[in-house]
């Protein structure tokens, strides 16, 4: 069953699938889409959206963390971007919109320099509050090379969900003359869910689980301008990555008893299909970043970029304009709300807006009523 | 046999082809293309092409109804469409063809609008009277969803063929609060032959096929415009779908001692090749709109769109321009008649041209001379 | 071992491969380019080069036939194409260029109506003469529709060998009302070697090879303006038609105790490296046009086209420009010379330079000395 | 296990991968990216990084050479290039870039005119002096052709590493009436490592192994202008080259009970993830010529060329700019230096800055600390 081929002569490699090879075919039932519920519950938390947003200076500030708190998902503030780092961060964001703007190269350094600038606790502090003031549910980022720092500050100011989150990481980071986070000790001491990530492999999500984290990362965040390829070789198929980890989370249903992780998938999901097809693949959620980016109120002013791209000294990915074919003559009016991007209605066809309208739709004309059983749908893959 | 790869660790996916995939290999017989019939029977209507033609009101007016019938297919009037909206419905194509040539957001949103006003029954007799009048055979298009409200209407009006089709329907929606359409119970009363679709797979073909339908619609009229893919994650392999449509069909013609149901090809078909392909797959006839759109006759001035392209809230299709490369000085006289698209001669090589000619030669080319027969002819899949 | 694989339920499809899958991988000898002989022997005739030139009138003219046998290759005359249909046949060339260079619509229907004068059989026996009169060996092609009409008069000229070649032919034609050309009965009455075609599976070439061929034409002569896969859905992957043709060679040749008879291979070959795998498959000489359609020599002055492309009422390839990206600017003198096409030296790195140059050190890198041992190099697909 | 598909009847391909094909997938273990070393242990020289430049005159001239060696890796020489033809070649480098930028075809016969003076003893001992000069460890290519004539001279002028290397060589040359180079009998006459090459396939590599060569070159030096697919038909996959290569190190590790002989893959890689997955296929150090042509200290300044493009009558390769999109204003500052290709740091995200410190970062994440470990790395073909 296991799909491995020969690559030379005793050099083996396993087939992987992206979420583009595949697709869903509807099958014998279909269902009214009112009847279909795409809500999702974290821990004590029910959202109406299987969402978290990823922390990207780019799309969640203070105020779009509330504007998606009010759409029913929930926004993931970067603890260590540019709201943390900058007690004014709109003057940064304008030179990198406007650096973008001419030149990539250019564009590359101006957001490398934004980022140089040390994070300040009290910021970390006073940025969660301010969400918080809303009314909001709060969700910060930290790394884990310094979760360890700001992890209380964040606590503190009454942080609902905890995200320990590096591009690529491990339960098991090994460190010369350093002591690295051990994740198990750090999530006991914590009574908020904590979500860790990503990973792209049976083994690394099912240590993941056992660190005692309510949901894992499943995916490096790969949107439409990463280079990680290129840069490192390194690539995770999405499809595949997300059934391993769900055969990770079932492993570790059974060894627990009972205990169940979420999965949160992230990466290469740019429509309401991809995210579709990652539900179908196990995940319970979605991690979404580039495609809020188009929207009229994302803080990038519709670029995109992540931590992959500000890396001081190797990036991996290129600043992205998320809204579609660039036209230098285009008002800003016609920017989408993020309400019509993750809501709608649209007249776009895109795929990129009404994100969840459309698996809610996928959804009922397959069948099914809640993302759980979605999970079960049939795949095909193009020959 | 059935050709399942592993996605991740305890995750199938089955394989699918689509036509594209595929392609005929001649035999060692060949034929001259005046002894071959592309002739197709439905019930009691005799066609000289195994054509049906689209609903879509891009391609489909009362008198573009009586060319198509007059050449040999049957049009498919949607009578749910602008002709049953409006008593007037030029201005109304007229702005959409002007939005069309300005922006595509734009136009999406003027064929929403257009397709917001009611639907009046009265407009369903008249439209059908019109074609009858010319001698024409009828045939409507009805939404499941609305199917008992007007089907008295069109078949009072003496509509000779019911298409009951949404872009996916199933012999078993579920609708909380609200009895949906019993297709079987519906079909029964009826005493002329009914059309359902579209399905993508075996058990639905099979179980529409229990309803009593004289054909099937296989597939979801993707067209070159089509983001269905995109938007909800759904895409049928047309060439799978076909051949497990086939199996249900020889299941059925088994359990039932000898009931024949027709399969109608819809989607992924701009060719004269892909028809063919379509009925090497199985198909006894093929349903095409938009390339029909290029026609000058076509309402909608060489524009395309289906029901897909309106949806008031999730559109799933842009308006596709179907004259092939774009040239803004290119004279109306440009575009080829029906005759040439259907029947040809053309000078013209795209495949698009000439659709039924080239059809009757590819089944001279590798020596069959029916369409039944064709359903033999061998496959290849580029490696 | 055979390679099939499912389509749908019941239904199944063989894997066919092109040329452009492949690859030749050297293995652990090597050869000095000078101890490589591509010489071929068709029946009585040797020749330098493994070489028919396809019978086009945008590439063999009585001038250019005698130009390809002095390079070693024997160039086919098509016996009923404009140099048989028109005493001066230079102005309607001039006037087919000049509406290629305008509008490709307008530019078929001109090739179209020049192919509407008849044949005069005069003129077929004149222009073999015109060739004969200069030393050089003179072919002939035919299609089986006329066939007998011309066949005599091309004999009585003194054509050397006879090219009996519709796009796809068979060894039993079934046409009602009109008994077809038997080529058995036929080829035993004439008593110079005859090139039969095009085929594309085993049972073909083994039924054309049972007619006493000499050679059998292996491909339908794809070319990059092809689009027969479009409209009639037909297309040959010429490594598999190659690799099943060798098979009924080796089959033909035990079931006569010896006769072997030549594969032609045509379609799909535009650089050296085609011509390499052609023969890597099983071919033992390839037929090339397209390629040198772009000699400064050729009567298409650039552009290309087959029989295919003046069908009157279904063309099945577009008049394709042959000198690679067009620049409108650029003067006729950039053009090679058919020795450089066929036989270099080139600075062109392109691949459709020295075709020949290349055949021979391909086959030293692999370490082939003949092109009858060059049939067993070993072969790659990419992965 | 071997991987073979049927391409016709009674003919056989073996499938083969490109570096493209596959990707790296970071499993359950991470690493700190300053615990992990790349550095490279060739006979007697142990260098910083696993690299060899190509012996390509657009890159390695004697200043360039020593620049490398400071960065950590052994620049090759062409002992029968530019600088060993010419005592100034600063000029015939001049027009050759000088063509490059006006017409692609003209700039190929320059470069062709170029390298038809001829080599000159005494400048290849001055160039290997000069190199020397500066405390740079040396390296120059012969081609198999000429290794006997010039190794002498290049010994006596105290070459560190002698590479004789033709595009593809094997250890079983066969030309008729001249003795080819015994490559066996000229290793064992020398006292400095030998690192030939290019092969293809484990015979040959095992083969060369036998010759007593502390290193054999994988690959066909393929850059991103080689079109020797297209002109021989010709190309090897290298990743499965690379493979087929560590089964004949192994093997032939197993038959001299401990002769390890070094790997050194050439071609197909442009970025630092595709060093990263050589490696991971098994190869011990990469050579690298094409990426490095982008730096502004490259004698082609800016262009890419190896002897594939100079040939005199067969050229297989286009002269290749390598600074990305090319921009006519671009000012010549843009161009990075060699350290930032090779070692970073850099603001560009395209892989083809920082090389090293990519492999060094793949590695780190997937939890190897050795380039050797690393060859254990698993990997994934995308579906």
């Amino acid at each position: 069953m296991r799909d491995v081929v020969e690559i030379g002569m005793g050099k083996t490699a396993r087939r992987g699938y992206h979420l583009d090879d595949l697709t869903l075919v509807p099958s014998r039932r279909t269902r009214g889409s009112a009847d279909v519920s795409v809500a999702w519950q974290l821990d004590a938390h029910r959202l109406d959206l299987p969402l978290m947003v990823a922390p990207s200076d780019a799309v969640v500030s203070p105020t779009t963390a509330t504007v998606v708190d009010k759409l029913g998902g929930l926004a993931v503030l970067n603890g260590e971007g540019l709201w943390t780092r900058y007690e004014e961060p709109e003057p940064v964001l304008a030179r990198i919109v406007e650096a973008a703007e001419e030149d990539r190269l250019v564009a590359q350094r101006v957001i490398r320099d934004a980022y140089a600038a040390p994070v300040q606790p009290e910021l970390v502090a006073a940025r969660i509050e301010e969400i918080r003031g809303t009314g909001a549910r709060t969700a910060v980022r930290l790394s884990p090379q310094h979760a360890l720092v700001f992890a209380n500050t964040a606590l503190d100011a009454g942080v609902d969900v905890l995200v320990i989150q590096g591009t690529v990481i491990s339960a098991e980071h090994v460190a010369a003359g350093r002591e690295p986070l051990n994740l198990k000790t750090f999530i006991a001491l914590l009574d908020i869910p904590v979500v860790v990530g990503g990973c792209g492999d049976y083994q690394t999500a099912l240590h993941l689980m056992r660190t005692g984290a309510a949901g894992v990362v499943v995916g490096y965040g790969a949107h439409p301008g990463s280079t990680t390829h290129e840069v490192l070789g390194i690539e995770v198929p999405m499809a595949t990555a997300i059934a391993d980890a769900a055969a990770a989370r079932r492993d570790y249903l059974d060894e627990t008893g009972g205990r169940y992780v979420h999965l949160v998938a992230y990466g290469d999901m740019t429509t309401g299909g991809d995210a579709a097809k990652a539900i179908a693949c196990g995940a319970d959620a979605v991690m979404l970043g580039e495609p809020l980016a188009a929207a009229a109120e994302a803080p990038g002013q519709g670029w995109y970029w992540d931590p992959t791209v500000s890396h001081p000294k190797l990036p991996r990915s290129w600043l992205h304009w998320s809204r579609g074919t660039r036209d230098a003559t285009e008002p800003e009016a016609a920017a989408p709300g993020l309400s019509e991007v993750l809501l709608g209605p649209t007249a776009d066809a895109s795929g990129a807006r009404n994100v969840f309208g459309a698996l809610r739709r996928a959804m009922a004309k397959c069948g099914y009523s809640s993302v759980k059983e979605f999970q079960k749908v049939e795949l095909t893959v193009a020959g």
